[in-house]
């Protein structure tokens, strides 16, 4: 069945990996029917800093004060024109993915602020104006999927579960349970490269074919079994005591 | 001993938390006989998208290449001027604080792209253009320390050890570890603040003062004991078999 994908990346190089790998993506995705939409936010010169010009009618004019006027211009439908423009793509889009280079162990800023500004109360979180009761499964995006396609820099031993630099899926957890799973995404395994600065054409060429795999079965994939906030796991959003008794750490979140 | 401070910080509001935090850290400092400098991101207009324009003589004018422009820019201090003045402060001080509102378990994208602009190749990473030989301990910012200090929008249990969003701890080791002890700070145990949007005035003082005890010691509290790279702990990038044996998470990486 024909879907839509929105596909957000944040690369300015045409020739680069990311880009080569957002234009497998949209290949592939077209090939198999999907409506494609695009959000190159440097392409689009999207706005890195989230500010006073984001609200156009303030309620306060004297004092900023992020989510009420957050709040005000989502809910009274006074939000600047990109922010809006971004929210209806991602409201009319089956899957988000998301294509970016890691730097310092995150999103480049410009994707970071993508995700401060579009993400507005009332929108992806503060949903229904009930605070935090629809979060973690629960949300403007259920029953969408989101995968991240991560370019990394370094091999994949340093991301590896005992790796110096922390396991890659620990280091993205604020964006795949923070940003994802929080406003509702079914999220999937996040797709990396490793090892980008080093690649040869054919090793290229097999990353390329991989992700491809992967487009194919963005439909159908199990998405990783981040614990939902409201099917009783947690008690008062604490993890219930006999879930993983006495464990911490974030892979407690998970049902795995 | 008078020492320098740099202060970093992220919020345009001056009567936010998050502002007279910075306040009251310019404060103590100076009355402790500490010089301080200052990087008011919003203030300062920060250019928060890092792209070809932070690269005023490139080497390849065909294609962008991040790693190799930052390398040539750094080495032949081709760099633009926000970006060396940042670097400067940075050398010159013996401490940096960072001050910034949690968003999307992160830090707001201006602070962010300052981060990924001012951590040039051949400065926080590549550093003596040696790869990776210096770093986790090891590298230009060693001796130094640095401290975040960050306002939690929502109450701490949902960031404790077992709470919903993952340990702040936790969410916040991309940053700690990732872009603080990567170049050789000795990192503080974070500062937090948590519920700050309910916050009456009276915990606000109440969690100035506090604030105000933990600057008092800045200089001789112990640092989190991340383990460093060149220690022994590590074989190829792997923590030691014998070290926490099986074990995973992001917490094997501290000597605890």
């Amino acid at each position: 069945m024909s879907k839509t994908v929105l596909i957000v990346y944040a690369h300015p190089e045409p020739t680069s990996l990311t880009r080569s790998f957002v234009s497998e993506t949209i290949k592939t995705l077209k090939e198999h029917g999907h409506s494609v939409l695009e959000s190159d936010l440097y392409g689009m010169n999207w706005k890195a800093t989230f500010d006073e010009n984001d609200f156009p009618c303030r309620i306060n004019k004297d004092r900023i004060d992020f989510i009420q006027e957050s709040k005000n211009a989502y809910t009274h439908k006074r939000q600047t024109h990109d922010i809006e423009l971004e929210q209806r793509k991602l409201l009319a889009a089956d899957a988000v993915v998301f294509h970016f280079p890691l730097w310092w162990f995150g999103m480049p800023a410009i994707m970071k602020d993508w995700i401060d500004r579009v993400y507005a109360y009332g929108f992806a979180y503060g949903y229904k104006d009930e605070g935090n009761r629809y979060r973690y499964g629960d949300g403007i995006f259920k029953n969408k999927r989101a995968l991240l396609s991560v370019m990394v820099g370094g091999p994949a031993e340093d991301y590896s579960p005992r790796g110096i630099n922390g396991s890659l899926d620990e280091l993205l957890f604020p964006i795949t349970h923070g940003t994802l799973f929080f406003p509702g995404f079914d999220v999937l395994p996040t797709h990396a490269v490793y090892g980008t600065g080093r690649l040869k054409t054919v090793e290229a060429e097999k990353a390329l074919a991989a992700w491809r795999s992967r487009l194919e079965h963005l439909f159908n994939e199990a998405a990783i079994p981040f614990r939902r906030q409201n099917s009783g796991d947690y008690i008062n959003n604490i993890l219930a005591d006999h879930i993983r008794s006495k464990e911490t750490g974030l892979a407690i979140h998970s049902d795995t």
